[in-house]
Formats: structure tokens, sequence, C-alpha cells
């Protein structure tokens, strides 16, 4: 019986988990569950997962929780502290999926010598990837993506080693605005931004697909999981979403990973762990889905997309500073405070104010930290000094 | 340096297994180069491709094949003698490439203790695939399947255990008559039928393509090569011949073998059996392709494909008699003895009148060959014996 432990339980990532460990109570024992705000929502989970710890990240939520949960036999506690119990109790598997950058912390500890790393916080790789790696292999525990995409690439990479790859294809929805002029996409709302065509999702990462940030963070990621560089990791535009992820052989083969849009699929895939386990998940039924279509991604439209490779090409703590520079804009767009086609201007500058950093990656978290804060108060500087069109 | 003897090696696929074999000489000798006629391009293969041993089928031919060899130092025969020779001579990789149930029992006789054999020969697996995998397992013979459908399934299920899979799905580009009316299918020609859209290959098989009776017995291969019953191998039709094959996994992910339609593909993977070879097949561009399309196939317009699922279920020797009525028909059919449809009722006729057998497969190729006579001459009988609208 594997231990998991959910990181993020009550997003939408950590809710498809439990609906997958509730199926299969007999295989799993829940360890911790860590949410961030909502005290009632991770008691509820918490009991119904019949999880041995409850954690939630804000202090104050505490007694909130502790009320929720009195009368149960769940031990819990609040804040940051109590966040790192959750990630050093006992598991086999642990689910990384708190959004953003306070997820670092805490995925950074949950390294331990044979554990599973199921990665859904995709900062963990963007901001300290070369030392969130490095110290993974050190201890010996294993990094599964539960990112469709890079989920799709694991399985399709089974083919054989990695050194007989060519290229590993990434697809992009293409989001809502693939279609759209610059001239349109100026003028374009939050609200316009937000509808992703295929997956529903939190706000900020709709933003990211609108602006393709999203599939350049995912090429960063790529980058670190398996170990190629940036000339070997390309973008296919793929609006139906079906097609997630495709290796390039040297012999001409291409292997691909596919499935219905459901991220309960990666998650079965990384708590399968090499066995694979039922989900309720329709069948992909291609007779009756019809066509799936390919475009290459237009980075001219999409500036974001070649930022994110560029930051790749750089190395260093570019990364990290064009996905703390993303962060900032995205908030100012969705805020109204700048258009839709200032975010990539937004990043373009903060990544040229930070170029002349030494060149070395941040070597662990509290450096990944520093260098986003330092990125952050550039990029408000940036939206300080300069005149933007709020659509 | 492996040794790979090539059976069928003037034919298609024994030419393209020549082009891979000439790029990577340091990694592959040449054992025995076997064809059927044409002793002056045997010998020409042979001498390029510094084969040690060349065998004609035709016993005729070899006088010819001795006189091109002279002179070299390749030693040569004629006929099922020298054929089997060829066979046992020493070998790492066996291609088995002779089309039609001559491939029989050369293949069957290539299976030796620690050999691959790249299986292309569809005869193996369709009249004898119980006793020749039988064999296989009991002499610990590994076998690879070159059809590029069959091939992209083995890549794709590397990604798990054949007990998590669900279905393996093959595609089919569905023939010069997908769009085609039952109708003006009655009236077409063997030219029209033998204008396969994807592949360059022979009459025969491009007449298999045209009536779908070629993906049927593909489902039986995949049925000896998987050990997966037939309710779990499915057809899906996809024009463009891209996506090869597809496994649906329990957990709802699927993984996939694409690949341009080029046989130097699945050769080059069965040779490198393991490693991956450089070929000069250009890289498949889905962003230049642009639409991959997919539709149900259609089994009342191509009732083919639903006899040899029917013979596959059935199991015994109905797979046996149905590949041998259908190699009758076709011929009558490209002999403009009889029309496209009569293709099916030939077939469906002579497994109706074949039925009574006992239910056991061939025990062995001799049996299975003996079956293949009997359905012949019950096949030829109905030719004889009804009136047919040749166009």
């Amino acid at each position: 019986m594997d231990i998991v432990t959910i990181l993020g339980a009550t997003g939408s990532v950590g809710r498809s988990a439990a609906d997958i460990l509730l199926r299969h109570r007999a295989r799993f024992a829940v360890g911790s569950v860590v949410g961030g705000r909502d005290a009632a929502a991770l008691a509820r989970l918490a009991k119904t997962l019949g999880a041995r710890f409850a954690a939630l990240a804000d202090e104050t939520g505490g007694p909130d929780l502790k009320a929720e949960l009195s009368g149960s036999r769940i031990a819990c506690g609040a804040g940051e502290g109590a966040v790192l119990e959750a990630v050093e109790r006992d598991a086999d598997i642990v689910l990384s999926a708190i959004s953003g950058a306070a997820g670092l912390k805490p995925t950074h500890a949950a390294l331990k010598p044979g554990r599973k790393i199921a990665l859904a916080n995709k900062e963990t790789l963007v901001c300290a990837g070369h030392a969130f790696m490095g110290e993974a292999r050190r201890v010996g525990a294993a990094i599964l993506a539960v990112d469709s995409e890079h989920n799709a690439l694991h399985q399709a990479l089974a083919a054989g080693s990695i050194d007989d790859v060519v290229a590993l294809i990434l697809t992009a929805s293409g989001g809502p605005f693939r279609t759209w002029s610059s001239e349109r996409m100026r003028a374009a709302t939050p609200a316009e931004a937000s509808a992703h065509p295929t997956y529903a999702m939190g706000a900020k990462i709709n933003i990211d697909s609108a602006t393709l940030m999203n599939k350049g963070l995912e090429l960063i990621e790529a980058h670190h999981l398996f170990g190629l560089p940036a000339s070997r990791l390309q973008v296919v535009v793929h609006p139906q979403s079906i097609v997630h992820g495709l290796v390039q052989w040297r012999d001409g083969s291409v292997t691909a990973g596919l499935g219905v849009p459901d991220m309960r699929i990666p998650i079965a895939h990384c708590l399968g762990a090499g066995g694979r386990l039922d989900t309720p998940v329709p069948r992909l039924d291609l007779g009756t889905i019809g066509s799936l279509t390919f475009e290459p991604p237009d980075e001219l439209r999409f500036p974001c997309l070649a930022l994110a490779r560029a930051a790749l090409q750089e190395g260093g703590a570019a990364p990290t500073v064009l996905n703390a520079a993303n962060e900032i804009a995205v908030e100012a767009f969705m805020a109204g405070r700048i258009g839709f086609l200032d975010i990539a201007r937004i990043v373009e500058e903060t990544c040229a104010l930070a170029v002349s950093r030494d060149g070395r990656p941040p070597s662990g978290v509290d450096e990944a930290l520093a260098v986003d804060r330092e990125a952050r108060q550039l990029a408000r500087e940036r939206l300080a000094g300069a005149a933007f069109a709020a659509p």
C-alpha cells in the first residue's frame, strides 16, 4: 500500500487526485494533505480521504481547521512549519500541486530517498530546476510529471533511450487568441484571455495559455525533466489537445502520448507508477473526433514563447526572472492596468534588465526565491515607470 | 557486429533493408540473401551487401546465379534446399520478407535460440500463427514486426505492461475506395483497386488494401504478436497513414507510433533491436502536414474486414482458410474473371464450406499448408461453379 501526500489538495489537480485515490482505496493510504486558505474544504477532503495529517499554509486559518477536524483522528496544523511537517511525514508518493512560487520550498523539502514526486508545480522546475533535479538525483527521488504534455512525453519515451531522441515536441492548444491578429489582441480583455479552449484551469494559467508563455515555461520544464537542450525541444500548436507530446527518434519513428483532456489521466499514471490504475475517464475515440489539426506556433504574434525559449537558451537565472516578470505582468493585466500585448513587453524588458547576473543557475530554493523577489521588483518598476494601454 | 539474413531480399522490403544495412556497414554483416526468381538482381544485391551466401528459390535460376556470382567469394545455391541452407547459416537477425505462403517454411525454419526474427511475411502469423509463436517461445527466438502498424504498436507498448492494455488500434488508409459506394465498387477495375494512396507496394497487397482484407489479416497478426483477443483489437481508418497504431491503456492514456509512410523506419527499428539506427527518412512535421483525419471503418461496404474478424473469433484453421480463399479470389479479380465485390463473396463462401474442420489451429507449417491447399481448391470450385460480374 503506497502512502500518498498531496500538496495543494484543495486545488484542481489535488481534487482530481482525490477522485483517483477514492477509487483505489485498497491500493493507497493518504498521508498528509496540504491546502492554502480554505480550512473547511481541506478538512472535508482530509476526512473523505482518511488522511493522517492536514496542514493549511495560511496560519490564521489554523483554529478553523482544528475546529473542523475536532472529533476526527486527523492531526493538523497551520503555517509554514505545519506545511513542512506535512512534507516530512511518511509518504511514498508526494503530489506537488501547490501553484506558484509558494510550491518551491515544500516541493524541494519533499525530496527523500526512494520517494516518487509527482510534479504539477511548474515553478519548481522553471525557477530552480537545476538545483531541484540535482538534489533529486543526489537523494535518489524519482520525478514524474503531472502536466499532460510532460506526462505524455514520459510515456512516449519508454520506447527507447534518451540518447536516440532527435526532438521532443510539446503540443499547445494555441489558446483563445490562436487565430487573432496582434491588433485584435492588443485590445483583448482579461475575460477573453481567460477562456481556455480545452482545459478548465485557474485564471493565471489561462492567461499564460493565451500568451503561449505557458508553453514556454513547459519547454523549460521539459529541459530539466529530460535533459535535452532548447534546440531539441519544439512546440506545435494542436487546438484539440488530444495529442499531448511526441518523441522524434533517430530512425524516423515517432512515439506520442494522447488522451482526452482530463488531468485524472496523467495523475493516475503518476500514482500508478509502473502499474496502471483504472479511471472513469471516457476512452479516446478518434473515429468520432474525426480530425486532429496542427500548425507551427507564430512567435511573432506570441512573443512570450520566443522569450521563454531565449531564457532557456541563456540559462543561469534567466528562466527564474522570466517567470517572476510574467507573474507580475499577468497580475497587472488581470487588474486592468496593462494591455494583453504589454505582458510580453514587461517580461522582455525585465529580462533585459536582469541579464547582468553572473550566468549561474540558482543554487537552491533560497537563491531562486531571492532572484524571484528581485525580478518582481524590477517588473513592478517597469510597470510604474511606463505608459500602458489597458483595454 | 550483428549478422543479418534477408529472406525476400529482392522484394520491396528486402531492398529497403539493404538501403539501411549499407548505411550501417560497421554495425552489420550480411549472412544470407534469398530471392525468388531474379538471379541477376539477387547476385547484384549479394555483391553490394557483401553477403556470404545467396539462394534463389527458383531452382532453374541456379546456373544463372552461379554465373553472375563467379569470381566473387559468395557461395550460392537454388531451390528449396538452398533456401533452407540460407536460413540455417549463422545469423543474429533474420528478416523474413518473402511474400505469400512461400514464406512459411523458411520463416519457421529460421527460429533458433537467441535469434531475432523481423517478420514481414504476413502468412507466417495468419496461416500458422499459433504454431509459429509457440515454437518461437519454445526455442527462445524474439519476434519483431516489420509491418508499420505492428511495429508502431511494439513501440507504443513499451509504455506499460500488456496486462494494462484495454485495446490495440491499427490504422487503415482506407484504400482507394474509401469514399466509394458499394455500387461503384461493384464495377471497379483491377487498375483502380491497385492505386494505394500512401505506400508503394505489390499488386496483391494493394488489392487487399482496397478490400480492407489487409487490415483484417493484420488484426489476426496482432492477435498472435500481442496475445490479445479479437474484442480488444480495433481498426480506425486514417487516410494519411501517419499514425500507424495506438495503445489504449487502462488509465485512459493512449500511446501511439507515428511516422511518415516509409518502410525503412520499421525496418531500421527492427534491425536496431533496442538501439536506434539513423535513417535518411524525412522527419515527420505535423505543423506542415496540418491535419490528420480518422473515421470508423465501414464493414458493410468493406465486408472483408468483418470476415477476417469473424475468422479470428472463430479461431482454429479459419484464418488459414480465409487467407487462402482471399488469395484465389484476388487472383481471379486481377485476371478479370470476377468483380471487386465478388472477392468478399468467394472468401465468405469458402470459409462457410470449411467450417466443418475440428476447430484446432494448424499444429505446424505442414498442416497449415495442407489447410491452405484444401481451401484454395474449395475457393477455385466456388469460382468455377458460380456466375460473377467481372467489370
